[in-house]
């Protein structure tokens, strides 16, 4: 079985217009497919109109027990039913789904040393439940998941959406799925020169990675992008896309992560 | 196939001890279930958080495009996910759904002639997708419903969860289920004194129905509820059951509700 999986970031949730663009690009997608989104710029809006400060400690979110609900509202509430809604208007059978949601992912909580994230979870190796989201993808279901999970206790927790997609596509491919990850964003690539779209890095291997992270040109914000899609294909993965959501139907566009 | 469709209000998801004591006993229950959920409560409190004012018609939540938004994130999202994380810890394997997802209940937008409602949706006899909803079931998964629900068009609708749970009886009825239908609340069932717990009417009928109607026993606020329940029994649901949700695993408790 070949399967797709397509992560959005918070920045093109935010923009209606852009979302319908990537959303309809997304619908026409051929074949067997997942969309993972996050939502972390609505949730800081939110979050701000309530009074709630957002926290955030190298870019990850202080997911307090206020902020864990705000989160569940925003990703798993009006983000994901928006998302689905909008997917179904265009004849794709979406289904929104949480990892709480039919144990799908199970999450644990993060140690509170040495940083105290909150209600953040981590998706162990045998996390996602590999063989159910198959049956979903069987029934000819589009699953589009936010990144709340739980924890299997009863308590809800807050992932990044790039690990989530990571995850999920790590365990289909164990479950023997050719498994394509495709990270969307709001530019062309990765970059050699931030400042000029047409510098993309058409292909990044383990051997010029170290030699881009020393050079500066793979900068810090994309570090953990560019591990998830390493660790995804150590964990099977065929091949991971890091390219512009405007891109999605464009197959020669974008950064290939290969592993060798 | 034999299915429990059981609904709760939004007053016991307001006081978490009361709601855990409840999922318990419902997560207990033998057989295949499915649960309907309300939360206007909740959603009102929220409002009041963000300044936007709670409009009501008749007991119905005036929903225009920011209220929309709101009980989208309450009801799809912190709620629902609540819920299911919650039954999940219980050994219930629980999967939160709206109607949006995976097409499941296809709403229609009301007229705004006599009163306009904004963003609120019917259902049509045609507008549950029971087919899917049993293989669900079949999957032994358990759906618990918020009642929010999408037109087809891209457009979120806010129903009544009440209507959600019938609609969702009747369309397993009609693709032959037999299907029990257990609306949960506060009293102990209808009550011909509203001051005494004791007095419960154990059976409605048709011919008693309009006499206690009549008689001011059936109040105006229990008329939808008992309507409802009519029209269950006349889509082929086999039983409505009217009763506290402190008894869900009390079979001989509440108000039966019968067509003859």
């Amino acid at each position: 079985m070949e399967i797709t999986v397509v992560k959005i970031g918070g920045n093109v949730i935010d923009r209606p217009e852009d979302l319908t663009v990537f959303l309809k690009k997304f619908a026409a997608l051929p074949g067997n497919k997942i969309l993972v989104h996050g939502g972390g710029k609505m949730a800081s809006k939110f979050s701000a109109k309530l009074d709630i400060p957002t926290k955030m400690i190298d870019g990850r979110r202080v997911t307090d027990s206020q902020t864990i609900g705000i989160v569940t509202m925003v990703y798993a509430g009006l983000i994901n039913k928006t998302i689905t809604a909008q997917l179904q208007s265009y004849g794709c059978n979406a289904a929104g789904l949480s990892g709480a949601d039919a144990g799908m992912i199970k999450a644990v909580k993060r140690s509170p040393y040495p940083v105290d994230f909150g209600f953040v979870g981590d998706i162990p190796t045998d996390g996602v439940n590999a063989g159910l989201l198959m049956k979903f993808i069987d029934m000819e279901l589009v699953p589009v998941f936010c990144s709340i999970t739980a924890d299997g206790q009863g308590v809800l927790l807050n992932c990044n959406a790039d690990t989530v997609a990571r995850s999920i596509a790590g365990a289909l491919s164990f479950s023997d799925a050719a498994v394509r990850l495709i990270y969307c964003f709001e530019k062309q690539g990765l970059l050699s020169d931030p400042n000029d779209d047409n510098s993309v890095i058409p292909l990044i291997n383990s051997d010029n990675c170290e030699k881009l992270k020393n050079e500066g040109i793979i900068t810090s914000g994309m570090i953990p992008k560019i591990d998830n899609a390493f660790e995804a294909l150590n964990e099977g993965v065929k091949e991971v896309v890091i390219k512009s959501y405007f891109n999605l139907d464009k197959t020669d566009s974008g950064t290939i992560v290969v592993n060798r």
